[in-house]
Order: structure tokens, then sequence, then C-alpha cells
């Protein structure tokens, strides 16, 4: 079965098999291994070891978000997130409930952000410390220019916490080039191909140790990860982790350096996003952004104008035909979401399409537009 | 190798190998599988369907816990917490950074809590809503009445969090008879022997329902996984599981179940602690703890008042005859700590005494009582 889902995304079986082995976490053949692989992320996102750490947290993606927001932000401190889609509909609720003070900057959501709206925002506003951005929407598919907005945050003074949860590993980011990121935060389980179950940010070492004391959560205190490196060692974890996460993440790891890192990476992924787009067209199905503006992680397509259409027949037809789709709605118009990420290539994407040809009559759909043009 | 430590345990191979594979958790086939997990969960700890539920959150035990004090606790709420050892001092952390009232009950940590020291120090404050218990301590080995301390808080009219990180699945707990439980928390790794990744909790509906809005942090919120429940199923998870470790629980599950249940793992690891326990003695080492104290979860050894001692080196001779113990001191006096737990016989306690048998000479350790008679 191929998971053509935005994650948990489709494996190899090498990572899949290093889940199937007991692992001592604070074992000394063990340790070695987590803070090597806590060294390679943070080279991977362009940080020096005097000056960044990787972080690593059980979890989720939003438990990641939340800990960068508790840790980098004060309680009652303003953070501005435009409202990019569902995820930083997400951010903003992790915020509020965390007790900081969320200002939505509105913006079309179909789009990438234009960052002069940030800069008209903050300064509009000096109370805002933050900025929260999403790289790449998953509820839209669409990818914004973290650097360009990072460089008027900047400008003005500000911070960034950047949700890179399904950007990172494909998308480019350098963290030494953006002096006013405090953390990017990611996870296992996307463009790096491991496994779900564990949460990760890059943040800087100098804002780490400034804002001790800030979380109001020990669970979710990053300046206490950071504290237990520096006590114990970079190999030594907090609480008991997922530890065969851990591992299939290292074989991910190696994997992710013998295709040849991000560049190679975000190269399979644009050509999973044009054989899926060309391959939709082809079949007089309309995707929902306009091909310039598609990003390479997820797709959505418009659901055919046809009363036989439904949702979850389709999946379960192509699922038959072993492709998985996500089977819920994601924009406020019927479309169905394709995942463009994992270990999948254009050859899949093609195979898919010609599943979904062959789907859409068997489940009676005729009529292959949208109800309405995408704008 | 056989991991005798105190979590994550030693598992069974089909339980590890359930982990190889991809799984999409909001697909028609994981949904029914995480459902009927959390059904088979609520029923092993005694609740009916309509009066507890399982709530199921990603990472470890510290999580569950905080999710626990922050959900059924509100902000500067005040809960008593018996100082019973180490994991007594980790719930006092993760409660007072949450921006909870801790009162701390000192107590002698090598024998069972009275549950009338309880009783008296509830009578002298009325302020306190709640008592924070350890039912299985790991940092002494010693198990408490949960049970009987459970009463003493019904009869004060306040309510209990359980920590049964390290006892639930073992030792015996009805949620039905201790109306006065708000939680009794636990993992996937222990005594259930699955993989590590997930915390758990059985907790009370009426009581879900009455502290929605109290958590401060949406991730750490069990009323709004319960929520979720309520409006998405019971087979829809909030953000991405480790969905691997999941369906590694429903076969650690089909295991005890298959073994028969919770009394007949709980005689498995007394007949572990016997052996270990007599074993050791037979040896000249000393148990920290009196025969009649000793829980069938993890046992502390004195080590041996010899110059050559060496934790370390203990540890890495014992590594290579197969068998994993914690590599670090976990009591005032030097000691060696032992898990009981997992898949793991008796037979497996008498190779292990016998491998110390052959290590202690190897690594120079010639007197093998300890510094002082234990109390």
């Amino acid at each position: 079965m191929k998971l053509l889902i935005p994650g948990p995304v489709t494996t190899r079986p090498e990572v899949r098999a290093a889940m199937a082995q007991d692992l001592a976490p604070w074992d000394n053949d063990f340790r070695p291994m987590y803070a090597s692989v806590r060294e390679r992320v943070r080279a991977h996102a362009g940080g020096a070891a005097d000056s960044h750490v990787c972080l690593v947290l059980q979890g989720c993606g939003h438990f990641a978000t939340e800990a960068a927001v508790r840790t980098f932000i004060p309680a009652g401190g303003r953070i501005l997130i435009p409202m990019l889609g569902a995820y930083a509909d997400r951010m903003a609720r992790l915020a509020r409930e965390a007790g900081r003070v969320v200002v939505e900057l509105p913006v079309n959501q179909l789009v990438p952000l234009d960052p002069a709206l940030v800069a008209a925002a903050l300064a509009a506003d000096p109370t805002l410390s933050h900025v929260g951005v999403v790289y790449s929407e998953t509820g839209s598919g669409v990818i914004h220019d973290a650097a360009a907005i990072g460089a008027v945050v900047h400008a003005a003074g500000r911070r960034m916490i950047l949700d890179a949860v399904s950007a990172f590993g494909a998308l480019p980011f350098d963290v030494s080039a953006r002096p006013e990121l405090d953390a990017l935060v990611f996870t296992s389980n996307k463009c790096f191909e491991g496994m779900p179950g564990l949460g990760f940010a890059v943040g800087r070492i100098d804002r780490l140790l400034e804002c001790q004391g800030n979380a109001g959560s020990w669970s979710f205190d990053f300046a206490d990860v950071y504290a237990q490196t520096a006590r114990s060692g970079p190999g030594s974890f907090r609480f008991t982790p997922p530890a065969q996460v851990l591992a299939a993440f290292e074989v991910a790891l190696d994997i992710y350096d013998a295709e040849g890192g991000q560049p190679a990476r975000l190269a399979r992924y644009m050509a999973n996003r044009n054989a899926l787009y060309d391959g939709v067209v082809a079949l007089s199905l309309q995707p929902c952004l306009a091909r310039a503006v598609q990003g390479p992680i997820v797709m959505n397509v418009h659901a055919p104008d046809d009363p036989a259409w439904n949702l979850q027949a389709f999946v379960d037809a192509l699922k038959a035909r072993g492709y998985l789709i996500s089977n819920f709605y994601n924009t406020p118009q019927p479309s169905f979401r394709v995942g463009l990420i994992g270990a999948i290539t254009p050859d899949d994407m093609r195979g898919f399409v010609a599943a979904i040809d062959q789907v859409l009559p068997e489940i009676g759909v005729r009529h292959r537009g949208p109800a309405r043009q995408a704008a």
C-alpha cells in the first residue's frame, strides 16, 4: 500500500525494519546514536554547534510547536500569526490555550504570503514580540517564503517561530542565515520519511538560555531539554522516548543522505507534483491551486461535479488498487487530497493517476470537472 | 538481549514485528483497531462505558501525568503529594511548573504509605482538592496500597490522581470501586509489555465534562481528548499518533489476555521477584528492601562493599552475557537496579543471577556484602 497522505508517509522497508527491536534508551549503545542524530539534523538545518542545537520531544508536531511557543514567548506575550490555513489555525489555538496573546493576520490562503503584510502588521503593533509562520501549509498546499518573511521580521527587530513540519527536509532552510529565528519545528514522519512519534526543533542556544522559566510546563520546556543536554550530554533523553522511532529515523537519515539530501528530495517531490498535476489535468480533473503556487508537499484536487461523487467510495476503490489518500475534506469546496511526499516516485504518481481513471467510472462518476472554476 | 530495566521492557517478537508496517491513522482500517484498544483498556481497568473512558496521548508517562494534573486540577489548585520517591518528585515538579500548588507530605520511602498520614494531612488542610499518588514507586521498588489510600481520600471528600505507570496491568485496580479517582495514568511500555510512545489514562467521564477549560494547554487537555471522542468517534486520534506503537500495543493486549490477564501477569512478575530475591541472597548480595515490602516491578540491590565495584563495568560485563540493567544509581547508597517486568520469566532471572556470580569475580569484586545493613 502506498500512503499518499501528507504524513505519516510511505517509508522504505529498511526504515520500518528498524522499529522491530527492543532498545534501552539510556544504554551506552543508544546514547551515541541519539547524539549523532541530533548533530546530523542540526547540520542539515545549517546551524553551527556553538550557536544552534537540535531538540527532540516525544509526541508529534503539535507538541513541538506548543513547546516552541511556550519556551520562547513568555506567558502573556504577543505573537502575530498570518492565518495561512489549517495549521496556522492550530498554532493560534496552541498559543492561545497556553496563555499567549495571538494577533491574527487575515490573508488570502491560496497564494504565498506577501512579506509586506507582515512588515505592516509589525509596524502597526510594537507589542508583538514574535511572528508564527507555517512554511508549507498542509491545508492549502501553498509554500510560503519563510526566508523572505523572516527578513521582514528581522528588520522589525522581532523573532520568528517557524512551523516547518511538512517542509523541512525537502524545502531549503538555513538557520544560520536567519538570526530572527528562535526555532524551526518539524517531525520524524514527513519529508525525512521516518516513522511518527517524535517532534524536533532546531533552536538558538542563546535564546534557550534566556528563556529558562518561560514554559509553564516541564514537559514542553525546550529550555529544560537543552539544560539536560548541557548537564548529561547530547545522548541523554529526557523521559522515556519512543526509542524505536529514533532508530528508524537514523536509518531514514542515512537514506536521505545517500539520495543527495535536501536538493535531491525536493527534486523528487517536485517530480511527484508535476506527474500528478499533469496526470489529473489530463483526466479532466482540476487541481485547487494554480500550477505556479502548487507546492511539492500536498495537492488538493477539486471533486468532480457529478451527483455520483462520494469521497469514501473513491478512497475505498483507490485503496483496493494499493493507493491510500485522505478520507476527509480539507477545503471549503469538496476536493480530494493527495500527499506528494514519502518514499514514492513519479512512477507511483502515474500509477495512481491511472487508478483514478479506472475508479471514477467504477463509482459512477461521468463528469469530471469541478463545480466551479478555481480562482 | 533481555532488558532487565523497569521500562521500556523486553517485548515478545510478535509485538515488535507489528511496528514494521506503514499505517495511516485516519484510515477506516485503523480507526476500529484504535477504538477496540481503548475499549479493552477501559474494561481491564474495571470502568463501564457510561462512566469511564480510556484516553490516549502521544508521548510518555510524564506527558500523561502532566495532562491529568492540568485537566482535573484548575490553575492555582492544590494537590497533596506523598513524597514516595523519584516519581512522586517528578509529579510534584510537573504540577508545580504547570502552576498548581503542591503540598508535599514527607514519608518513609522504604515502606508502604500509611493511609492515615494522608487522612491527617487532608484533615489539616481543607484547601487541598486532590491527592497525587504513585502506585509502584520505581525509585524504591515499594508498592503502595492505592485502594486503601483512595478510601481515605474519598472519606475526606477529595479526589485522586494515580500514577500507575509501572503498576497497571500487573497490580490490581478497579476504577469502578474508587469514585474519588479522576484518572489512572499508565503507558504502553511497562506491564502491558508494549513499545514506548503512548501515554494512557482511564478517567471519569463526568469529571472530564466538568473540567473543560482547566488545562491551559491544548496538547495536554484530556477533556479535549474526550471531546474529540464524543465528536468524531472513539477511533479518532487527536493529532498524528505513533500508529505503529498502537498496533504493537494491540498485539501486546492479545498476549496479555491469552496469558490470563492481570492475575497471571502479577503471578509471573512475583515469580520473577522471588527468583531474583532468592538468587541474589544466595550470592551473598543484599536487596535494598526487606522481602515483605519488595514489590514485583523493580528491585534495587546494594552494591558490594568492595573497592573494585564499578557499576558501568558490572553493567557492561552483564550485557556481554545478554542481560541489560540500568547504568545509573537510583538510591542514596550505591546499588544496582533490576526490572522484574516485561517478557521475562523466572528462568531468565536464574540465568541472570548465574551471570552475576560469574561477572563479580571478573570485575575483581571479592566482598559481596553491602557497606551497611539495610533497614
